[in-house]
Formats: C-alpha cells, sequence, structure tokens
C-alpha cells in the first residue's frame, strides 16, 4: 500500500505540531518535510520529532506547491493555522487541487464551504476533531430534536475549566446550551461556571500539573423540581492528542474518499465517525 | 374539560400506590376509588390520601368492572402487578374494553403485544416509566447505531447501587452494556460492579438515609488509552417519583391516541415522550 502524503500547515503551532507528530507515528502516512507558515514566523524550518520541516512563506508558496506536488504527487493537507487565514488558505487548495482536513475555527464559514463546493477537492472541515465530544454532541442534538422538553422542571449547572490564556467561554458548552434548551432547561451563556485559575484547577478540579496549561474540562449536572433525579454528564480532555488523533482519522477518510472520485464535497467529522 | 377516569391496579403495591398519589395530584385525572388485587391479598380496601379505594379480589372481577363501566364509562388502567399477572391482565383489559398503561415488567412480552393489538383497544407498555432514563437510552442506541467503535480503546467502568433487598443487577445497565459494546467497549454483566450494602452506600456513595431502600444509582465512567480522556454518565434516582410522573404523562398520552381512535395500537416510552 502507498502511504499517504501529508503536509501540514502552521507549524510550528502547538496544534498543528500535535497533529504532525500523530501523523509521523502512523506508518500508513508520510509527513512531508514542507508546511505553510505565515508571513509572521521568523523561523525558516521546524523540527517534529526527528523529520526537519521546511517553513514556507505565502510570497514563496505558489511557486513551491508546483514542485512538491512534481516530487511527491497526491498531497494531502492538514491546516491548523489562523482565522484570518482560513478563507485565504482554502482558496489556495483548491486552486491547487490539494485535498484538505480543516482544523482551524473562524473566518468566513460560509464561504469556506462555497470554495470547496465551486472546486474539483474534497475536504474534511471541522472546528472541533475530538471524535468522542462531536459524537456526544451529536448524541445530545439527537435527544433535542426527538425528545423536546424532556428534562422540563430540571435545573441545569454547567462547569468548564481551561487553560489561564482562554478568555472566552468553551465553544461546546455555548454550543451544548442550545442542546439543553430545547430538552427544556433553558440557559445562558453567563451562567456557565468558568474556571480559569490553575490553583483551584488543581487544588478542586484535580486537573494534573501538566495539564494545566492545556485541557478543556466540562460538567453539566441536571437535577430534578423534587430533588430525586440526578443526572450528570462529564467530558474531561487533557492535552491535545484527542482532536490529533481526530485529525488522522479524517486523513484516512478524506483519503478514502478521494478514492472514490469525490469532488467538490464538505465533510464533516460526523462523516468521519459514521465512516461512510 | 371532563377529567380522565383512572384504576390503579395492584393496589396496595409501593408502585402502584405511588401512582395513585401522583393521579391524585393531577385536577385532569380522577382515581376511581376501586382496584384490582391480587387473590392473596386479605385486606378490602386501601387508604391513597384521602381516598379509600375498594380493592377488588380475581373472582369478582369481572361483575364489578362492567358496574363500574357503567357508572364512570371510559376508564384508563394502570398496571403495576405482579409478573406473572401481566398476561391474565391485559386479556382482562382487553376483553373489557379498558385501554392499559402497563408498567408491570415480566410475562410473556410477545404474547401481551399480540393480545393487544388482536384487540379494540389502545395501551401504553413500558418497563421503565423513568422518562428521563428512557432518552438517555435512546441517545445511547442512536449513538452505538450512528457510532459504532467511536470509544475503541477506551476503558469502560460501570457502577451501580440499589437497595439491599434487590438481588439482580440493574436491567438498565445491562441494557447499556449494549450499547457501550457497539461503540467499541465491549462488556460482561459481571464486570459491573454491584453496590448493595447501605452502610457503604451512605459513607461512600453518599446516598440520602431516606432512600437507602429505594434508589437506583448508576455511573458510566469511560476513560482513553493513554488516559488523556476522561467521558462520566450518571443517573441517579431516589425513590419513585420519576416513574409515578412518567406514568401520569402515560396516562394523558393514551387519553390523547384514544381521543384519535387507537385501536389495536400498542405505545411506547418512547412515543410518550416524542408526544406524537
Amino acid at each position: 500500500m502507498n502511504s499517504i502524503k501529508v503536509m501540514v500547515n502552521g507549524l510550528p503551532g502547538n496544534m498543528s505540531t500535535k497533529a504532525a507528530e500523530h501523523i509521523l507515528q502512523d506508518s500508513s502516512l508520510k509527513l512531508i518535510p514542507y508546511a505553510l507558515t505565515g508571513a509572521e514566523i521568523e523561523a525558516t524550518e521546524t523540527q517534529i520529532g526527528s523529520e526537519t520541516v521546511r517553513l514556507i512563506q505565502p510570497a514563496e508558496r505558489q511557486q513551491m506547491i508546483e514542485s512538491i506536488k512534481k516530487a511527491e504527487g497526491m498531497v494531502i493537507c492538514v491546516d491548523y493555522t489562523h482565522p484570518s487565514a482560513v478563507n485565504d488558505n482554502a482558496a489556495f487548495y483548491c486552486e491547487n487541487s490539494l485535498p484538505f482536513v480543516m482544523g482551524t475555527t473562524g473566518g468566513d464559514r460560509i464561504r469556506l464551504l462555497e470554495t470547496v463546493k465551486k472546486s474539483e477537492i474534497a475536504a474534511v472541515i471541522a472546528p472541533n476533531m475530538g471524535k468522542q465530544i462531536v459524537a456526544f454532541q451529536a448524541m445530545m442534538e439527537y435527544a433535542a430534536e426527538t425528545f423536546p422538553d424532556v428534562f422540563k422542571g430540571y435545573t441545569l449547572e454547567i462547569k468548564e475549566s481551561h487553560q489561564q490564556g482562554k478568555a472566552d467561554t468553551s465553544g461546546t458548552a455555548k454550543a451544548m446550551i442550545g442542546y439543553f434548551s430545547r430538552l427544556g432547561t433553558p440557559f445562558t451563556k453567563d451562567q456557565i461556571t468558568m474556571e480559569r485559575d490553575p490553583e483551584v484547577q488543581r487544588s478542586k478540579w484535580g486537573i494534573p500539573e501538566a495539564y494545566l496549561k492545556g485541557h478543556g474540562w466540562h460538567t453539566y449536572s441536571l437535577r430534578s423540581e423534587d430533588g430525586t433525579v440526578f443526572f450528570q454528564f462529564t467530558h474531561n480532555v487533557n492535552g491535545r492528542d484527542i482532536y490529533a488523533r481526530g485529525t488522522v482519522d479524517a486523513i484516512h477518510y478524506l483519503a478514502r474518499k478521494i478514492d472514490q472520485a469525490a469532488k467538490g464535497r464538505v465533510f464533516t467529522m460526523i462523516d468521519v465517525l459514521k465512516g461512510v
């Protein structure tokens, strides 16, 4: 079996580096030693395990990608860059016949979809690559659609903890609010209890020292009006490995879709999960 | 609006009594002061709040039901009796045009469905009347069907606590095993941690004193192979109010279906939840 060639763009970022490390560990994938990077990056190369990856500036990317494609053939791009780069990068991938897995959030998402649909390439676009979390969100969405108001009269509490640097409320928690509201427990973003203090995270939440700088813990609690029934759903993620594993799965899924001649198609993490 | 007349059979049992109490509290329902009971019951009446309910022995039930129907018109029966009575009671309800909500477990379930389908009546048959728990089970079933193996490589732990008298493993926990197996974490009944010791339930689980004699607590924990991801689902039920509330909802649902001329139809708690 030929290995699938993958270019990880956005190096040397945290998430792109983690994804590249997981790609290196997958024997059916081949990390190619080039990566698109931002104009603000001064480094010309970065190290991923034993691999030295050459960083390509925007000004030289067109010329470089042509020679890379000549040498490597079909290349799948993984994009963990910056919200401001999302639309421009997508256009670049489409114009250069580079199928891609987009893990970067932000940008104009509608234009992003349109760019791919008008193109000859296929892409997986997933603001959250954590498969199990995406599955849990889909379960909640199913419940909200199928059993509206089943938790009517219940009291909801949402708590989340993330590394100190994260200023905004958890996007996952915000998405969950929508489902819980339809399930009969209306809730607003301001009611979410956010924890950003590393000392409290360690002592009260029990978050391991090593992950104080990178974690996403969420707990949703529901209590019936009379107090006799209690439901609780928790998903605690330490570090970024879950997202890197999901990225690798998305690459394999996209490669299968390319083999099936998918063109102008956008796939989501739900498609990757279903595997069809 | 005319109130819906309801006869609760199986009095003076724990669950039938709880259901009758909730029916009394619902102003659109009218508890009729008669109840079918077992031949082994010596009492001739029982007290539900301020209502005295006359207990009807099997030998006199045919004659009594005819006069009750003459006096009351349409009556919905609620059945919380005994596994050994399930099929005989269902046949009696069908022969006497008594739509029913069956909360009793056991008996020959296939014959039970056939009895209703061949009849002119409609019934709600639900081994678990806890709406929120049924909804959670449906979410798990949806996930198992839609995202097989999404938790592959994860380690599963299941813990449940019930009152000391309950000898067998939780039926809900056993049903969950099936879903978790399809989600990638195979598990057997013997791996479930069962707690039946009231002292441990109080001191370690924090189960309130008042509910040591009647509770069902369940926790399912999933941990990824590398330990960085942790999911936990908990549903803790104290007492029987959740089931009584579900019974009342099932009565209202069934009354609506009767208005829509449903005949020979069996509805489940999922139908009650969907409300259509």
